[in-house]
């Protein structure tokens, strides 16, 4: 047993913070700027891709890919990626200059597991190489998604085709101008037992039919410019060679995707938590209500120390699973990952929400990250499944490990 | 003791509840798209006025002052009005249609209490008739406000004038384009003692020198048309008949203004989350995850009966408080008016969290009024003094009343 | 709406005040003693009925009963009782001075209800007189007896008498040497409707086969002399006269003798948390480590505070209880009934256990009430049906409330 | 980094397991009614030497001494001794058979570190070998002992002797019939700077003047055998070479005294919270109120899942200060040490509650060891330095670490 991190993860933290004190963070303030004016809604910050170009040329590309694919990750394992992924947390857009982010990294991981030579050179290929983005059409609106064997869209073989009906919403990224491919969950089968009924398939974002109805918003957010499309799925056709591995798949591709993203998500939530700490800390010290400097009160030093003890057992437990996951397999691990994101997601909400109490009204403003960070933490309670379903799920788990036979 | 309402109460009760639904359920949905609409920014949907006319021809206006002013209030009690109030916070812009919104409500009260016969004619009669709105300019952003006597904006006398300099921020209402006139607290002698220092003075809002400079965002709201701005006074200069009472006396009033506004603000709250629970209610048996409805969950049924408890405890202190303050004034109310600015703020912020929950990815979105509600609600942890100075009275008046002497 | 005690109410409230602290206070240390020796195990303090005669003579006696008998009692209503039950809640022991105590007082209502002439001359006399404790077998060991159709105690009829088999257990008060009668639960019929297959049956605590097995402890208490018993019928035989009304009417007395029950334990928690909140206070301006008096802290009055705010509410919720109880019956009352029970005992656990914190070590110790405070208040969780029975209830009962039908 | 236990520690674990498989678990309930019955107050189970010369025997004996003295330990590192140190917690008098429980083990440190030769010949050597037990003596009850610099006792200097003046109490295992020697901090110059006033002596338990009062009970415990005196120093006489060090090196001695101590309770703590939880999963398959056993109910496998994620995260975070101790030493590794004494007892306590409420009446009495478990966590909120403390101290470290400079 062993805290430390490698020597080789040592280094590839420092070369990422470098690169973003250096190219991102003198940026920032003009980047937010051009997102907030409404007249650039769903439009790039056109200097990303520049930045893009140079982050990829210093090889911080495609960090979270735990296997390198054509040479263009370096194959860091999930315990080397973590603390990068924390890293970049702290700042939300930063992940796409470093070709990570979601749901992206998902995808990719999705075609490179499970698409075949085509499919990887026609999708897998441009994702990595940061040309295009890509959406994941899972959840739907009329159905409770937290139990995936309720979807309802229909993939129905018509010839070489599928014929795919359905509605789904909190497609993140669909809203992206670059935005090209989407991965569909359907069923094939609604007949077959409960968890082969599904199926996976590749959906070009201009197939005719594919419709994007509107963007959704989450705490007066429209996170532009990816977005959270709902779409409507009215008789798209694609050719059979678009399905993912076989028909039936869909739910044991899902659960493949699922590790990974859940410890990427958790270590962004680390970071934005970490960040939160730092400001109310240095805020601490600047105000000075009642004649005292608010860093004396007995009560601030309490809030900032149960946030500093919160982190660090969270970043733990996160670490772990990618480590677990690294030596022994996600399905092997999916207690503990199951356990980051119960814990990951509400230990974020708890110390933004704290640093925002602290920050006093300029927290809930644009003038910190802090409100925009409570938005996405408190998506990530509900996305990729809710608290309560990975709660009941290791609440199971636990018990049949414990009772006697 | 007793915790029924009285008939008077509950007759405007039935009336106020069926104003709204026969006038403003149908149009929500048409209100709430018309803000939604970028181009519609800082613009009144235009349907208002009408509907204010109609609740002015049924009386259903100025509820809110407890004493009627020139026969356009009925002249209700704290105790009368708060249930009104919490029927009005269901349905947060409904409070304008009653002319019954912060913060006119206390800017009115003010002028009512402390304005003398020229300024009530010029001011409180438009704000009465809700041809004219106001805003209230207070807070600071290089300060701590929570500590009002912080407060650097100077009032400097000048001949017969004021001449005020300073920066302020979160003043709600004035980017409404009704918004005619601005309360503004600063410092008239900077070498007075502490609570003496301060004076109110009444700016319209076309002085030359007062600029708005921008608006905060809550969250990602911006809360249009009426929104909280960020304004510049340089060099401001109105004559001294625009002074409220008399210099020195700008603490005192503030002080007197937060009342009854606590009690309107709790009781919103309290609609809130009463909307919440409902809206958690009816999703619990609209929605099936692994087979069986959400209702028969015992986690489900415990997040809301536990919102229940909640919910009526905190109603029968906002009620008690109210009570208190018709019977033997505010300034005894104080130590009860402290705890319900605590409790009810936080309360309403636990019940819509388990509601947004139990909605899904839906919860966070525009489609459910929760996650708005969520980001009024954490403003009020903070707006008219954070938690914590209310907690630390509090704290101080209970210990001082139990230790033995 | 009206938050004032009635006259009458604050002039028995004076009174009983008066009577503790002329009569109790001076000999609680004196009482504490004697109980803590371990030779007095199950003995009474000698003086206490001494004390019970005067607070006899002062008519400060079986307040507790709405309805008077026999001149023993003075009717309060449930709203006058409740203050009184928050007096005698501060020092646990004093309630049987006033022979206000559980589980007498559920056992006398139950006679003074459901029993008949005979019945009430026998047994509920002497226990209004005082002369005489009861007990209560209602839970058992061997199964989940939260719900009581689970119970397993067999009452078989065999000619003119019933003969009862069964385990019971946390039969409090069976170990007061003055315990004569037991109000038994068990079964006369399992093949009947759930609802209908329990009877209640008066068991001298002398019957054969009444055997007492152990005392139970609470968190190290033994609650000498009253104590908790784990008692075995073993062919326990009764004549059929010791019925209460009839067969299968055992579920229904239950469920009617928990209302008020439930009023009385929550008052009580009331005064114990309001004791503690007074304890702590007085600590904070006691203590002075790091420089600094405790009250000082902004930690520490938030503590404080935030206890002040929650007995507060919890009072009023109560309150409001009792008085649907008196106004429409305990029926109609239910769900406010559930949520005191919910309520109550978490508030007070949470007060109590933020007073042990500012007392330091004292405050675990026997120095001060609060560990056994709390370890009774721990007890409310569970007894009368844990929590989760409680929130169940409620929660189905709320949603079928505000569904759309 | 590397989350798994080396070899070596791995076989250590299961070497202690299968001793107290094979030599306590049979043995169990004999050794608690041996110690409730009050007939054996203050005496040891007699069985007890005989398991401590067993478990010497096979080496599993002082395994927390990080360094081997006279061959008496195995010279284990902190990080080995932490899972060793929780399998003990899960039974808590177990660590005294092997050589293992407070607060010996904190003074054998003490003595290995700061005792001279002679002092060690006398003292620790007995103390290894497990003959004789011993007593901390620093709390008092007359200030707050939160902050040790408000120590009174008085240690004088008188020719060759100290004599020592005070009364302390919480004096853990002064009961013990094997008790020999105190450690006592004290003052031995009130005007010197505040960390250099204290001083540390060696008082034998049968020198003049020193007499124990009382033991202190904790909730309704006395911890016989070793008990929590109140004890009074009276013109206690010792000569100077019974001090430790030297004059002025108490408040050192005490801080470098507290690091491995919080490691050790704070690993207990994780047994009993996994005990704890090992205990309630086991429940949920037993039981079946409503028809349904109670682990398929959704509030009780979220509860279980809560505890699960609460002690692992606990558990990295107390590994991970263990080897920050190994690596660089318990100064350095000061935070990590105040967030596991923050956390680990909040942590316990929160999952021996949940236990203690799904085992219902069982919970709370002798019948299992969650009430004791509950008591002894609630205690270490407030020895070795309350929450407060440590809260305090971390946050202004946190602070210090982020403010911008």
């Amino acid at each position: 047993m062993n805290f430390q991190h490698s020597e080789k993860s040592i280094a590839l933290q420092k070369q990422l913070k470098r690169f973003i004190a250096e190219h991102i963070h003198p940026i920032q303030e003009e980047v937010q700027a051009f997102h907030l004016d409404p007249s650039n809604a769903w439009k790039k910050w056109p200097g990303l891709y520049g930045l893009k170009e140079k982050a990829k040329g210093e090889g911080l590309w495609n960090l979270f890919l735990p296997k390198p694919y054509g040479g263009l990750s370096p194959g860091l394992t999930n315990l080397e990626y973590a603390p990068l992924a924390e890293i970049m947390g702290r700042i939300p857009w930063s992940s796409e200059v470093f070709n990570c982010s979601a749901p992206d990294t998902g995808n990719m991981e999705v075609l490179a597991k499970y698409g075949n030579q085509q499919q990887q050179e026609t999708w897998l290929r441009p994702l990595m190489n940061g040309t295009i983005r890509s959406t994941f059409l899972m959840t739907e609106p009329e159905v409770a998604s937290s139990d995936a064997t309720n979807i309802e869209t229909a993939i129905v073989a018509d010839g070489d085709d599928y014929v795919i009906m359905g509605r789904k919403w909190w497609a993140s990224g669909a809203m992206d101008p670059h935005c090209r491919i989407a991965i569909v969950m359907g069923k094939t089968d609604f007949n077959a037992p409960r968890h082969v009924q599904q199926s996976m398939v590749l959906v070009p974002l201009d197939t005719p039919g594919l419709k994007i109805e509107r963007p959704l918003s989450v705490f007066g957010y429209n996170d532009s410019p990816e977005g959270h499309a709902e779409i409507v799925l009215d008789k798209v056709r694609v050719p059979k060679e678009n399905l993912l591995v076989g028909e039936g798949k869909g739910f044991e591709i899902a659960q493949g995707r699922l590790g990974p993203g859940r410890v990427h998500h958790c270590m962004r939530l680390i970071g934005m938590a970490q960040h939160a700490l730092e400001l109310m800390s240095q805020r601490a010290v600047e105000r000075s209500p009642f004649g005292r400097s608010l860093d004396t009160f007995s009560s601030i030093r309490q809030e900032i120390a149960r946030s500093a003890c919160e982190i660090e057992q969270t970043r733990l437990l996160v670490l772990s699973a990618a480590d677990k996951m690294d030596r022994v397999g996600n399905k092997e691990a999916k207690d503990l990952i199951a356990m980051i994101k119960i814990v990951a997601p509400n230990m974020a909400l708890k110390v933004i929400d704290r640093a925002i109490q602290i920050m006093g009204g300029m927290g809930v403003s644009g003038d910190t990250p802090l409100a925009y960070f409570y938005a996405s933490a408190r998506t990530l309670r509900l996305a990729d499944g809710p608290d309560e379903v990975h709660l009941s799920q290791l609440g199971k788990s636990t018990i049949k490990k414990y009772i006697k036979t």
